[in-house]
């Protein structure tokens, strides 16, 4: 039932640049790794082949606050800011230690991925809202 | 002299994920790239070495309207929004044939790498504010 | 009905890392862009949604002989070096300029992607073997 | 003192492509992540800015034999096959359970990274052989 998670992991070599930091585009893909975790503990999967829904990213923001660099160990705090019927909005924290690094938002809508326009938003299945929720 | 440019590629392989369409992430690397090969129609490299300033993100954000495919062929229009003092502020919009695929803004704070606290932002170099915007 | 072909791509900021060159990893991510190119060339899509077959990778290596850095224009020339029944065999030579600075092979299996074990490597239709080889 | 080291991780979602499968390039991500493990349980750090030695690869290989998917959870077995007077040989098997679904191998070279022409093989510093080796 958890609507806020947390997710830690270190940063790798290869997430690096040339200004020896992070590079900004990561910071996407580490607040996603929190959301897929955050399914993870509420008994679900975001991508479960059995499913015939999808989310799809709709939006997605970071403001960055310092840089991040190889092997630093970070927290990423995942909470679900709102579910609407058709879609659900996250808010994230990333922090090294006490410091925090960014804040974002992921956006996704939710798809009938059987359908013949599957990349039309529908109704978020109950069963998901419930175990995301409570 | 362009503030606006525009910047074609193939979405490959790779960039794709396993529901078959570009990762959200890669979004944010397309509009990077329309940002550096404005640089380079500006006469400017993003990264010069011989430059004591860098230009790490200080926000970030895209809006998804369409996906994504393998091979698409995809134009990246870029536009300097504006340039502040110490930062600038990139709007994007991605096109496939005539369809907007999806819009965003990359801003990004100059630093004097040089710096003992180097995460401070600077003014942004004369030549460069001129190269950009003339 | 090209056995080689040249693909030409521009060294993308994403692509470095902290030590200012191109992480190794991107190295393999250009041979299969060169691959995919040449499959285009040969009237071909290696992700053909109507063709029942696919081309996981069996093997893959990478020699590398001298750094590539950020915005440097490289070529890679990728060769058919071989087609068995059931795979393809690459071999791809990465140049900047007339600088050799890698060189590498890729060899991938195909694979029913229909079947109920699609993992297992069944003969490469007529039709493909052709256009990659006349 | 390891000789071997055992990196566990789980499959991500931005590394699987349009197949449902992990990328063939992550495998070699997967390696290096287990690689900076053994020298961070050897008590080194592979990009110590305080240290004048870097180690760029010279050559990598990987062998396929079973497709990784979304959410598995993945062992990466790291050895050092050999240690010369200036390069490093990495062996690694990637495990899912019982089943190993990669083998592949890593070189580096040990680089003077203060030199003027830094790509240039070194003698590896005793301090890193003897950490590395007892």
């Amino acid at each position: 039932m958890p609507r806020e998670f947390r997710h830690r992991r270190r940063v790798q070599f290869y997430e690096t640049d040339l200004a020896g930091i992070v590079h900004f585009s990561w910071y996407f893909r580490y607040m996603e790794e929190a959301e897929h975790a955050l399914w993870r503990a509420s008994g679900l999967s975001i991508a479960d082949p059995a499913s015939p829904v999808g989310f799809p990213r709709v939006a997605a923001t970071c403001d960055y606050q310092a840089p991040l660099r190889f092997e630093d160990e970070v927290e990423i705090v995942v909470r679900i800011e709102s579910i609407n019927k058709r879609s659900i909005k996250y808010g994230c924290t990333i922090v090294r230690g006490e410091m925090t690094v960014a804040t974002g938002t992921l956006t996704a809508a939710c798809i009938d991925k059987t359908s013949a326009s599957p990349f039309t938003a529908v109704a978020i299945p109950e069963d998901i809202v419930r175990k995301l929720t409570t």
